[in-house]
């Protein structure tokens, strides 16, 4: 008899964005006639940059000639785009990244899950509270906890809080971990973490031989100079972290499919005989077995990405829904709302008014404005009493969602 | 401290393609002059099919407006591309197939890999010999066997050899196995199973419980009408089969990247309880957290090979290939070798001469006639004394290719 894994069945079944698309779509058939302004899931609505589709289709019509033609591409990406991104996203910040570690690949969210493969079921795991869902399911799926107890917390995870109490900045673990989830700017609080919070961590995992999962997915919203865009930026990271990237957000990439993760050669951990192994070579070698890299054609985009033109295209993007972010602070504020986030991300992390939880907040909003955000109780116990608003919507939607959540909040 | 997947250690070293990349490179800088054909890998060389770059281009066009712009779409692919699959692909044969069952992916490679993610470890794994070398990577990768002996054989995997002797059919296996994995035509022997083969097959699957994965990527090349396409074809299979397809070989999207796989939603497993758990279930909650969805100007270019000029574009296509491969086998034959395959598969199985080993064989014909296939001992220890050469290539190096090894090997 073929057997299943077990660890799915762990899984809580009502993950966080079915169940908001559940009640939307409820209150949708109840009310044909709201005109309901969705807030909650962090996908971007404008205008792929228009040199990323001329890129694109020169790079359909290269398909279309023999000469031209190109069949299976090196699964770590060309090098033309990881020369790119290496010089312009690593090296022009003082990062010692070599295109050789940069890993072109179809999502970060593939990616954050995939990357489990290459390590041992034997490490001990921290996460924020709350955290992008994906951090935790995965390691759900990989074996890696016990069960969900009531808060959906799972056994055998290390929960790391950030809320206002601690200004949005989790405490460096006393115990040992030897896994470490770390997103900046955060999803979903909006927080950023500054050089010295980030050398905190890379020299806590360098002296317990942990590796950092760093996700810099919002990495093109940072405003504040002073803020680091990449781990790599601090001194020693090269020995003890990896790196998410993504096209989505910065680039609107989200239906077009483009990321990278960065694992330097100088990256080790132990093997069952205490031997030091290359993760980078461990994760070639799973790239090269259960990837066959991306699309010529999407490559083709990202990479136009970094050409004069792209870099203004993209800029303009973030701008753009920089000015949402600003707006959307600026107006919960004066509703009288508690607002975090928002500056160096593209999300606004509110604190549910009167003690309403992260849902009755959700349903409030919902039927009150007919507008859609995100409970903040879906990314974690820690989340309970906080609401996720992302700048991602055409400034139609932001400024009529703004006028009615000012029109029902303000006294 | 980090520990890795130890697993991860016992992959062979030299993996089948980087060794031949090796000895290719080594033999063209020291015959700069000599102009090498290569025949080894099985990739694509033929323009993209026109309707496909239309598609593709008018895709790309959506993205440059508001209206028309696509974000994240659905992770198991957009309803109107799985239905004209579910509808073309399947129903048109019989196969009872919805397209809530079809999941598109970027690729066949990566949902073989991935497929493992939903079973249990104490699985018994059986696979044909020689077998792309993907299925057996991907077991020792997750940690399904144990060392590889010195022929490469891992411990733990069940190997059903396929050679002249049995007419290339596998022998339905005396002991139990919970997960099969089948690839027909084949890949790399070019063989084919009839109806009553794959009957067999699905009765011994249905009787042990037992999950069938069927790798249909070279579907399109069969000529015979009487051997099926879809392993859904068979009576029964809905309840034990998972199908692997590709549009990388009949519409030449190795480098645009689009697959799919099908799970029947009346599929089952054993949970660890005796439960029977839906498949269909497991996987969709693996592709929603780990994975997506392909590009939509991918999706775009895919469901173009629907369309009458896509269905003529690439039926033209495959006949290129297949006319390439009458000519492999023909001229093989009058040479003297001993060929198989070739009538309803893109590969021909090339029986080596005189006794040599594949290597033998492969540096002989590197040397001699400066052609490049690939050694089918690196396919699996049943593979020595075999050799793939793949009809995947201009008709020029096709021909000229044949010219070289006739002069050569005609008595």
């Amino acid at each position: 008899m073929a057997t299943i894994n077990d660890n799915y069945l762990k899984l809580k079944a009502g993950y966080l964005f079915p169940e908001i698309g559940r009640r939307v779509t409820a209150f949708a058939e109840a009310n044909p006639d709201a005109k309901v302004i969705r807030l909650g899931i962090g996908d971007v609505t404008e205008p792929l940059p228009e040199a990323c589709r001329t890129a694109m289709i020169q790079a359909v019509e290269d398909m279309g000639d023999r000469a031209s033609f190109k069949g299976y591409g090196p699964e770590q990406g060309y090098a033309w785009l990881r020369e790119k991104i290496a010089q312009h996203d690593f090296q022009s910040r003082g990062c010692d990244i070599d295109a050789s570690e940069i890993f072109v690949s179809d999502g970060s969210k593939c990616d954050c899950g995939n990357i489990l493969d290459i390590f041992g079921s034997n490490n001990s795991i921290a996460v924020t509270d709350p955290v992008y869902p994906v951090y935790v399911d995965t390691n759900v799926m990989a074996g890696h906890t016990g069960d969900a107890n009531e808060k959906g917390e799972y056994g055998g995870l290390v929960y790391l809080p950030i809320t206002a109490d601690n200004h949005f900045t989790a405490q460096i673990p006393t115990e040992k971990v030897d896994l470490i989830y770390l997103c900046f700017p955060n999803n979903p609080t909006g927080a950023t973490a500054s050089k010295e919070h980030l050398q905190a961590w890379v020299d806590y995992a360098r002296s317990h031989g942990s590796i950092i999962f760093f996700d810099a997915a919002y990495e093109a919203f940072i405003t504040d100079p002073a803020i680091p865009h990449s781990i790599y930026e601090i001194e020693g990271a090269r020995e003890c972290a990896i790196e998410f990237r993504s096209f989505s957000k910065n680039a609107g990439f989200t239906g077009t499919r483009c990321a990278l993760t960065v694992v330097p050669k100088t990256l080790t951990a132990k093997a069952a005989d205490g031997a030091d192994v290359e993760l980078w070579k461990l994760w070639n070698r799973r790239q090269s077995t259960k990837f066959n890299g991306v699309s010529y054609i999407v490559q083709k985009g990202a990479e136009a990405v970094y050409a004069p033109e792209g870099q203004a295209q993209i800029k303009a993007l973030v701008s753009f829904y920089m000015e949402n972010a600003r707006m959307i602070r600026e107006q919960l504020t004066a509703a009288g709302l508690a607002v975090y986030g928002g500056v160096n991300a593209p999300y606004v992390w509110v604190q549910t008014p009167n003690g309403l939880s992260s849902w009755d907040f959700f349903d409030k909003l919902l039927q009150t404005c007919n507008v859609v955000g995100t409970p903040g109780s879906g990314f974690g116990a820690a989340g309970e009493g906080y609401f996720r608003i992302s700048a991602f919507n055409s400034r139609d939607n932001v400024e009529e969602a703004m006028k009615r959540i000012t029109a029902a909040f303000k006294q």
